[in-house]
């Protein structure tokens, strides 16, 4: 097999994407767009540009020629040449040249700035089928009303009712707390107290954020007395995660102990901490990771990432994601840089005679669509 | 000096395994051998192989060969080749076409299932030597009856009875508490102490593990006072490891306390701390480290563990292990990954430039058998 | 552009060095030097030679033909050559062909032994302006007497005096205390109190060093009331620094306390935590991270570690030190090896089809000079 079939091989997998958001459905100024491949909340600074950035050189390079620019275009020749197309064709070409077969879209963020599952299956022509956010279920809850000794069985009426067709769940408390938390499931008068707790604090601040440890920890007990593949968001995001405190190594305790339910518990994005999420993949039946996000982030450095990434875990065990959200470069890139650095990596292992190029072959398979396809039992039944 | 030469220089290397098991002497079953290739505990699931790993690509890759295979042979071929030999032929095969030269044999886990020192001498026709185990001498000592007050000095007598012709000695306090230990001796009266309340918890579990932080402190601080080299385990491990707590720079504490006593302190593993183990082998002149275990387990990828195990460290402070225990072919891969990726590491730096081809062969052969040799005077008597 | 033309742009290059010291003036024994030439502060043991290292073997490649010597000399005919040509001519040729520009020094650590702001100019023919250390002013403070309750005053009143014609400040609290530290400012009440404490303990120990948290959080917050630029000691370092409280993730909460100021913060060395440093700059506006003293130390390695440290930062927020201190090898390698590997990692880009050669020279010079000038202001007034 040459190197151009390996390329070949894995430009034809029908990815699927098991933890992305939907693509914004609306024209983004310079501004909007610069704001957006970040994962930065704050303003750009006046005397910087995100373009300047692997990821911004990435677009650059890669989404220019879809949009049908030469690579390397100016930003803002690139920015005019997507006001142009209009956001539903830059969505449209992107999308669609991604190569993604099949999408699991996690809905629990800022869902009406972007498109839903059905606005991603319409787009592209591909299944798009849901992953649903314990916190948001959590905040819905407390949102239409409930008093505190009613919170518990009101969230799992609710989320038994919101997953009714979903492939997944997703839990973000390495945002609302860090991953070093109690492993073990609150009691039911502990989940009252604090649910109790939580209802003063939003009559007092007006905001519903679900932050309190002993209500997370019983969201991801309820999550896994649900029984569908449980998503964890590790390492790095936005500055609202306390990077210090989303090292996947302190899941241990959690890990253990949902071992028995047999519920998948899958590691996202894990940057920097890619090779932490690589030892409990092997050591732990229930594990698995992927480095989404930091693929794309790191452009033309991703190809080390993703290298990195494929030492201890066993390759039954590694997934593919973009967790693109909103701009549909960063599906299309997530898709990309993938593709590129699997090919790179495994191609060097077959060029130094370590693996057989059908070795190759079969492991980018495994990692781009079968794994996701077994543990989400994908074609199943909802 | 050619690539060529350079391969050939480092092919000749006469290794020190410094830390190293017996090689299984039983004919294994396919999921007897498949256990045996992971650092998981854990019955290997039914939708997956360890075959399908870094690893486990390395076996069917260059053991089958040494089988009289071809590379890349399946799985099955592969299993049904070893059986058809019979572990005496494969260890055979195997360990003396891995170029070790000195083996110095841990013998404190589970040695009745595989090889002793004496049995890894006949089998390779090189010497072995062993390395003691502090947990196991402790816990020898309390099997054999033993009051609280009395511990202490039956420790110290059946350690140095035990370790009288050892090279070095061994702790895994990392398994058992973790690094982030008091770094101070115990006094007396606080080993009595913890000597009687493991002795009341043996009585009431039937179960012999010591892994109270004082008696740990205590194995350790008198495995110094032995004097002999200092063997710790770091990093990565199996599960009952909590990898957390098992980065080499929370035992900064030790290590000053300890560098008085001129005691050698070798960090074994390390990854993915491997950076921090090469960083305490820069400053302190008692700290040592390997990458061993890692190579194995990172396969294709161990050219990038050991190029990063190059930077800060002195090269009078690297060795070389394999930490194989059970199947030869973690012998044989440790010796050969890490030959293959010394070959490719340093005819880099030769390549690029930056390094002598003199250079790299003596700082191959410093790390791959000098400086063992000195650390544990190995031709000197015992 | 060819990959010559790649390299000769960044040849020329006119670095600014953020963060250096002096060079050494005086002539050097060989124990001398090989002390200089590495981070412990350990005398070097007779088993081993400093130059049996990464910054050795590029020592004695790179710095020994601009002495006149070939390359890879002998480290006995280096110091002979070394001592033949004397410290002023040696520190005359290496920091000459380092091609640094203009240089920024700090000058609080043993600035008696080395060349000062006025002498490094002299040597060179280029700009030094000088960095403050905050911890040395305090020191200064103490020795020349002061009452508890007129520290906080007399300390404001000397930083601002030695800061006048400064470009930055500088902590190293990360030796005196670790990074995990109360990012708040202290209350008046509480460094009058932690001043009373530190002024006994020196009359008891006779010795000046401040290392209670609660002033250092005061020194940290007073500079940045100065609103110069204010660098941090991250990570590596001698064994003063205990390495596991030295993550720059632990600076969040000082990091968004300090953002409202508009200080920029610069975290010096990062090594081995780059990649953590790389995830502040992108996500914070005020941080800023460099990967000096790691360059140096890693040799033929640093281009894997450059290449780590151009991963999520936003290229506007990544700057060139050497944190050359003593030997002028040191600074002539901090440029060089910064040189080279620039060279190599965005020539990779560039050959791989990921970035136009326009963009890896505007890169290089972002990070080698543009960026330092905008932060300092360098070219404006001091």
């Amino acid at each position: 097999m040459s190197s151009e079939s390996l390329d070949q091989s894995i430009e034809a997998i029908a990815l699927v994407d098991h933890h992305v958001h939907g693509a914004s459905g609306n024209d983004l100024s310079r501004a909007e767009f610069e704001e957006l491949i970040t994962e930065s909340d704050r303003p750009v600074p006046g005397w910087m540009s995100q373009f300047d950035s692997q990821i911004g050189f990435a677009i650059l390079r890669h989404c220019a020629p879809v949009l049908g620019l030469d690579p390397h275009a100016p930003p803002d020749a690139y920015m005019a040449r997507r006001a142009e197309l209009g956001a539903a064709e830059v969505n449209r070409r992107l999308l669609t040249a991604s190569g993604i077969g099949h999408f699991l879209v996690e809905t629990g963020y800022r869902g009406d700035e972007i498109l839903g599952t059905a606005g991603m299956a319409e787009v592209t022509g591909r299944p798009a089928e849901e992953v649903v956010r314990l916190e948001a279920v959590a905040e819905q809850v407390v949102s239409e009303g409930v008093s505190a000794a009613g919170f518990a069985a009101r969230f799992a009426e609710l989320l038994w009712k919101r997953s009714r067709t979903a492939r997944g769940l997703k839990t973000i408390v390495a945002y609302r707390h860090g991953l070093d938390l109690d492993p073990s499931p609150p009691t039911p008068a502990e989940v009252t107290a604090a649910a109790g707790r939580w209802l003063r604090a939003i009559e007092e601040t007006a905001t519903v954020r679900v932050d309190d440890p002993v209500l997370l920890r019983h969201l991801i007990w309820t999550g896994i007395e649900r029984g569908l593949p449980l998503q964890f968001h590790i390492g790095y995001g936005d500055p609202d995660v306390d990077l210090h405190r989303s090292d996947p190594l302190l899941l241990r305790g959690l890990i253990e102990r949902a071992e028995p339910s047999g519920v998948p518990l899958l590691l996202l994005h894990c940057y920097p901490f890619h090779r932490n999420a690589g030892y409990l993949a092997q050591v732990y039946p229930n594990v698995y990771f992927d480095v989404g996000l930091g693929v794309n982030y790191t452009g033309a450095r991703s190809v080390a990432v993703v290298a990195e990434s494929l030492e201890l875990a066993p390759f039954a065990k590694i997934l593919f994601s973009s967790d693109a959200w909103g701009p549909a470069e960063l599906h299309h890139l997530g898709a990309l840089l993938w593709r590129r650095a699997m090919t790179r990596v495994l191609g060097g292992f077959v060029a130094g005679g370590e693996w057989s190029p059908a070795q190759a072959v079969r492991v980018a398979t495994m990692i781009g669509e079968d794994n996701a396809r077994r543990v989400y039992r994908l074609g199943d039944d909802a």
